[in-house]
């Protein structure tokens, strides 16, 4: 039996929820995916860090209290977050890179995936800073140490969006997307639907842990600017940075808009797009965009985030599902080390 | 260089679309994929057959008159359709099985497939009669045989349901799904949404070349219960038969049933549907529903198809795209062509 050791990089919901499913389903997923997972170290800004080289028990990691530095109370633990210590001594096979996003250079999050890599340890993230910013560096060191680097919940959390157009749709020629990429402005636009005004809407989507307390990075699209250049790099070959995309929100759109849409038969998306045209050349964009009701992502509601792929071969093939989620962010983490998983069982047959 | 050899068994629109493609994108596969196809032979009912070991020229075979026995003007054809001949001598790698699907037993497809596999070639097919039918008998020879049985193109042409959930939902623990899995009674449907009466909408999807000439199997949901029994039994493990989905069509709905709905918020969809219980018993049907505007499927219009996943971790992931159309059925031969490809360099590595 196969047996993963794990570094859990960050602890907030996400990693936390791995942990727990961890706890719940290490036996099952022995038959159904065969395998199992160990965590063998652990570190957070917050709570402090832990090395098990023997295992940690993940029941108790994830029951952990959310307290400042709750870590040093555990056997081989610290009040310290001991990132380069535990990413670099604590024997683990594979990195869980889950911290926050830095929209500006990506970093610690890059510095981490750079040492694991840099270390023979293959990554798993679900922070787009690092695959937004320095993608196309860590992919080829991933290639030249010859270790996995996965990233499916840099975008739409465990909706299988890079997985599906990598795997299902080879040999499509996909030549463009269009995505609803962001759930809070989603929210937003399809509170005002429903009467609310642009302000209104947004305290509401705070109200229910929808927004930040600064709503920019949502509603004016620079977090679904950074999706469109994941997914532009890894679907069209493009070699974007975050600058070729250019960017405006839903801050301006007003409620007659929404209603003057209504009586047209036509709904206002935020849609993160990109395609390739004839010569070659690729064109990506973060927009309000006016869609008929019969468009594919028209009735993509509430927090739900949709991607439209268009293909030589098939026109268009739309998945839609969770964008956000604990459990479901986690879930992509389970999914990016399946993949990891089955390229392992390939080398070794 | 791999070059895989290649026997089209019925040569309608869907197996005419890949030699097209063939004649049109090898060169461009040898890049993308990492190898060609060669077709060496081909049999169908009404064109006959013919055999070249050396190979056949793609663009001449797609561009083949519609006339009884045309193969027999080619050297090396036949104005008979020779099929156990040409399956089992012309010296193909891969059956590329595309005849009309027979849904009493299956027949004459599945003794294709079974002389295919049991010859050790692999085989990629688009006939839901086979799986549906005879599904667990055919999967059981071609692994015991090692050998490659592939059918992405049985439910919903390329739009890639199957493969989506196999590989990229792997472990998200999938419960159940709901189907629009017919694009003629769709479009019978979203036709009474405007207004015509069910006969009028019939006759009218006749006119566009969406519903055979006897509407029978689509609107009545025979075809949408053959895909409910493959996708509950590659899915959720069921061990189902046809007789096992309870099954009603369309045809007893009114315009004033549509109307009633669209005054509620909601639409009336033809739905194939399965769900394994807490008991571990799968219960499937196929039925009208009545879909709150909400619900992801109750967007899906006119001939396009989707099936929406419920899972443990992930909740309801949706895949919408085309159900039918040459080029996109071709397709998915094309992507069960590359899962045969990714599982023998797997096998050499």
């Amino acid at each position: 039996m196969t047996e993963y050791k794990l570094a859990l990089v960050g602890f907030g919901g996400v990693n936390r929820a791995l942990a727990q499913l961890i706890a719940e389903r290490n036996e099952q997923w022995k038959t159904e995916l065969g395998f199992t997972l160990k965590i063998v170290g652990l570190t957070d800004l917050f709570l402090g860090s832990v090395i098990g080289r023997e295992g940690l028990d993940a029941n108790v990691l994830a029951q952990l209290p959310a307290v400042k530095g709750a870590l040093a109370q555990l056997s081989g633990g610290d009040v310290t977050a001991l990132n380069e210590a535990v990413i670099k001594d604590c024997g683990a096979d594979i990195i869980v890179e889950a911290t926050f996003t830095n929209p500006v250079d990506g970093e610690p999050a890059t510095s981490f995936c750079r040492w694991a890599l840099e270390g023979g340890q293959h990554v798993v993230t679900t922070n787009k800073g690092p695959i937004a910013l320095h993608g196309a560096e860590l992919k080829a060191l991933a290639r030249r140490k010859h270790v996995a680097f996965e990233y499916e919940g840099s975008v739409m959390s465990g909706t299988p969006v890079i997985r599906l157009a990598r795997q299902a749709l080879a040999g499509s020629s996909i030549v463009g997307f269009e995505g609803v990429l962001n759930g809070t402005s989603n929210f937003v636009l399809t509170s005002m639907e429903g009467g609310l005004g642009f302000a209104e809407a947004v305290s509401k989507a705070q109200e229910l842990g929808y927004a930040e307390a600064d709503p920019t990075a949502d509603v004016e699209g620079h977090d679904v600017r950074l999706k469109v250049v994941i997914l532009a790099n890894e679907l069209l070959d493009a070699k974007l940075t975050v600058s070729d995309v250019t960017c405006s929100g839903i801050s301006s759109l007003s409620l007659g808009d929404i209603e003057k849409a209504r009586q047209d038969g036509a709904r206002w998306k935020l849609i993160g797009s990109a395609m390739r045209h004839a010569d070659g050349s690729i064109s990506a964009s973060v927009e309000p965009r006016l869609l008929n009701n019969d468009h594919p992502l028209a009735s993509v509601g509430g927090a739900t985030n949709a991607v439209s792929f268009t293909s030589e071969l098939l026109g268009a093939v739309t998945v839609s599902g969770p964008g956000a989620g604990r459990t479901e962010t986690a879930f992509a983490l389970l999914s990016d080390i399946i993949s990891i998983h089955q390229s392992i069982a390939r080398n070794q047959e």
